[in-house]
């Protein structure tokens, strides 16, 4: 059932891992053998401006609330630094980032929908993996219903809802999450670290800062036609 | 940063695909280099009672409409048979399927509790893996809030929503779908097809019938401690 090539392709991407093989060595080697390169992107921070809507929702439902400026941001978990400004803001924030409204008024990142749009014309697998808010179930259909109205319902339906992305198969993740681990000791993808303030100590990964530039990431010119 | 053992689980990954080896020799393997087996459990059917909710559903709804019983069901997307019956029933059936109220009646498929439970215990990684009904991204908060409910946060957290279930990495892969395709043309499981009435013309892959026997299917008495 299985093909040559793709049997081929399996095997080569044993190597790339065992060896340490450059993602976009192997994004050449899937031109080659017709192996489309599979891209897994991160929604909030890549393509959901999720820290600056949070932030303007911040100040205009507590405007005498203290705040953090993005600049300031030091690390994933949001709620985690705001708990130290004050104990009871966690769950101040829950009650904005943890509904559905939340992403009904969320902006895309600039130049993500371009991005996209261009990687998928290149003939790569696109897809969204993104993790709903633990214990916040409404971010789930949140985010599905964000896409489909920012990018459709091709990528709505290409929207991965996972806790753990280690699990899920990819060539390349783009992701500011500086520490993802779980049940999967050896994922299949490469991280891209998207450039974050909270992200900015962590070194030994590839630093995306804006979209214009994911070519050079993702090695992609050697694939487009 | 990886290690000699996990470069080699990998490399036994892509030999076990090549060579079109056992999943149970697989997990003997798993064992050897202490890899724990990922199982990927779909939900509707194998999980979540969905035909026989939603035929007791429909029933209840429309008690004059036509139904079909559950031994004739003859295809995977129950829409298409009772389009059917009546143009008019898709739309019908998606008011009843595309809610959170559906997830929140519907039941759990006899001894799928225990099985999973077990399968915890054995040491084996379990996710559950699920797509939402196409279009309706409310299913999405329906099943998360439902496994929570009848499996716990620790299932919800693990719980893995995607339409494309070729590019989630696993061993093995539990579901009623017998075509399953998408972006991956060489997904890392073995598919164990949960028999239904409508995927019974499907040969060529393991047939499990009941929770009780899963172990047969998934060789995990060879990783029981």
């Amino acid at each position: 059932m299985q093909s040559f090539k793709h049997k081929l392709a399996l095997g080569l991407t044993a190597i790339v891992k065992k060896y340490n093989i450059r993602a976009e060595d192997f994004i050449l080697w899937a031109e080659v053998f017709e192996v489309k390169p599979i891209y897994l992107l991160d929604m909030d921070g890549p393509i959901v401006d999720f820290e600056g809507h949070f932030l303007s929702l911040w100040r205009r439902h507590y405007p005498t609330h203290a705040f953090i400026p993005l600049s300031r941001r030091g690390n994933f978990w949001v709620q985690e630094q705001y708990a130290k400004l004050d104990p009871s803001y966690p769950k101040l924030i829950n009650k904005i980032v943890g509904t559905t409204e939340f992403f009904r008024t969320a902006p895309a990142v600039d130049g993500a929908r371009k991005a996209v749009r261009e990687m998928r014309e290149c003939g790569a697998e696109v897809f969204f993996c993104s993790s709903p808010r633990p214990g916040l179930p409404q971010t789930a259909l949140g985010k599905l219903e964000w896409v489909d109205r920012n990018f459709g319902e091709y990528f709505a339906n290409r929207t991965i809802l996972t806790q753990d992305k280690t699990v899920i198969f990819g060539h390349v993740l783009i992701d500011d999450k500086p520490d993802i681990s779980g049940a999967n000791p050896n994922p299949s993808w490469r991280q891209v670290l998207w450039d974050m303030p909270f992200n900015r100590s962590c070194n030994g990964m590839p630093r995306m800062r804006r979209w214009a530039s994911w070519r050079s990431f993702l090695g992609v010119s050697r694939i487009a036609r």
